[in-house]
């Protein structure tokens, strides 16, 4: 893992932090996640845009430009040597003098090697199971993923893949990916409200906004069961189609024809800014 | 600070965590919090039970016994010289190679100074103010603090000491104390359900069964508004007497008879456990 924190790159048994600070003390830390395509990052304004927009919600000051964070990124990706990294930007609430209050916030960046999707992933699809659960503050990207990691084991016990949180009757996101629907006359929907807005979603609705008829707004778990097609969208995880949702098989099981057909788009969209690589 | 990690005392700037820890990455770990009373851990056992009821509801195994916990914070404490100690416990996700599944988690328990509230603040009373809020997983203790540190901004604003959640009608708790109220037939009621139940509260109960009307229910703000008496319980603040709600004056605006008794008998039972010691 290569490290940038505050002021200095750092190699991987460097990366400390004080007990005191409270994203240890209280789980408060802005977070943003990006990955290089190539040794490129991938949607770097995009990210950026949100991970500022995210410290000011929780009222953490970013020390450094996004000119400046870009070039760090860039140098840091470099010192890693890896093409296909994934980029953790963390702007902490900083060694609070009483584990409360916030003080100056730690900037901390990391570089790891990063999976995205095989081909066989998503050929095969993934299966998920409903959970009744509103994220906190879910405009903000944060590092409270307490309810996430806390449902792993279940998970494990139902053999899903992946958990899709609702809030009363609504279908909200998964714990770190967008939800999306084809219903049965071919409209691409995806909730609006109560969820973190994904790069990627922003992405995939610019794509489809050319071919096919959008709209955001509410989806109830009785109508996603109904869907077409359902489909998941993240930095790692691109568009993965859902198969199987609280048991049930969704369509005929297997990734829908719009999926692919936006997949392939999403991945033409990749080229567009790295074409020096080949989609897999 | 005096810190213990894992099998080792440590001083203050060796007390760090490697940023992979699942606390820096994703917010997850157990926690609690007791004080010493002139030297000596107050409730010692009932926040170890707490403590290793937390730890398992979050899938996280303590490595060491009670007893073994119970010695190592005895020895913390009279490392640090301090007779007035803040001990916090708290038992990490670990060092997680994914950023995100469970590893072994990391112990660290640290004592500070602390500050219980003065006879001041017990006779000024404190005002608070209402947010619509639920903590996610309520019964268990961890480090998710989010909310109520990024709501200190508005605290703040509102010149107001304190915030108390509802939860659709209902008040259930404060960021880090527990609510009473005492209506107006002299009945002491505190919500008991989608709260984490306190170590004082639950002293609080014990005493005031034996003096009055008791009863665990749910509280509307409603109700709450024309509450007789309203006070908090914390390990740091023992019994604070609430004598503004939103701006509005609770009773006559000053700390209540009822609030007042089981102030004493509180510190009463304190003092049973260190008769060394004089009430202030």
């Amino acid at each position: 893992m290569a490290v940038f924190l505050n002021n200095s790159f750092l190699d991987d048994e460097q990366a400390l932090l004080h007990v005191s600070d409270l994203v240890i003390q209280r789980g408060y830390a802005a977070f943003d996640f990006c990955r290089t395509v190539n040794g490129v990052p991938l949607f770097m304004h995009d990210h950026l845009e949100r991970f500022y927009a995210s410290a000011a919600a929780m009222h953490l000051a970013v020390a450094h430009t996004k000119e400046e964070l870009t070039a760090i990124v860039h140098e840091l990706v470099q010192i890693s040597s890896l093409r296909e990294a994934g980029i953790r930007l963390m702007l902490t609430g900083g060694y609070s003098t009483d584990s409360y209050h916030l003080a100056e916030p730690n900037l901390l960046i990391t570089c790891n090697p990063v999976k995205t999707v095989s081909a066989a992933e998503m050929t095969r699809g993934v299966s998920i199971i409903t959970y009744e659960h509103q994220r906190e503050l879910p405009h903000i990207k944060s590092t409270n993923y307490l309810m996430a990691v806390w449902l792993l084991p279940l998970l494990q016990q139902q053999a899903a893949d992946d958990v899709l949180y609702y809030n009363k009757e609504s279908v909200t996101e998964f714990p770190r990916s967008n939800v999306f629907v084809i219903t049965n006359d071919g409209t691409l929907v995806t909730p609006a409200h109560n969820i973190l807005k994904g790069i990627t979603r922003k992405k995939i609705l610019l794509l489809a906004n050319e071919i096919m008829q959008v709209d955001e707004r509410n989806i109830t778990v009785h109508e996603l069961a109904s869907a077409k097609e359902i489909f998941l969208t993240s930095t790692t995880k691109k568009i993965l189609p859902v198969v199987k949702l609280n048991g049930a098989t969704i369509g005929d099981g297997k990734p829908g024809p719009a999926t692919l057909s936006l997949y392939e788009k999403f991945v033409a969209l990749e080229q567009i800014f790295y074409p020096q690589i080949n989609a897999d």
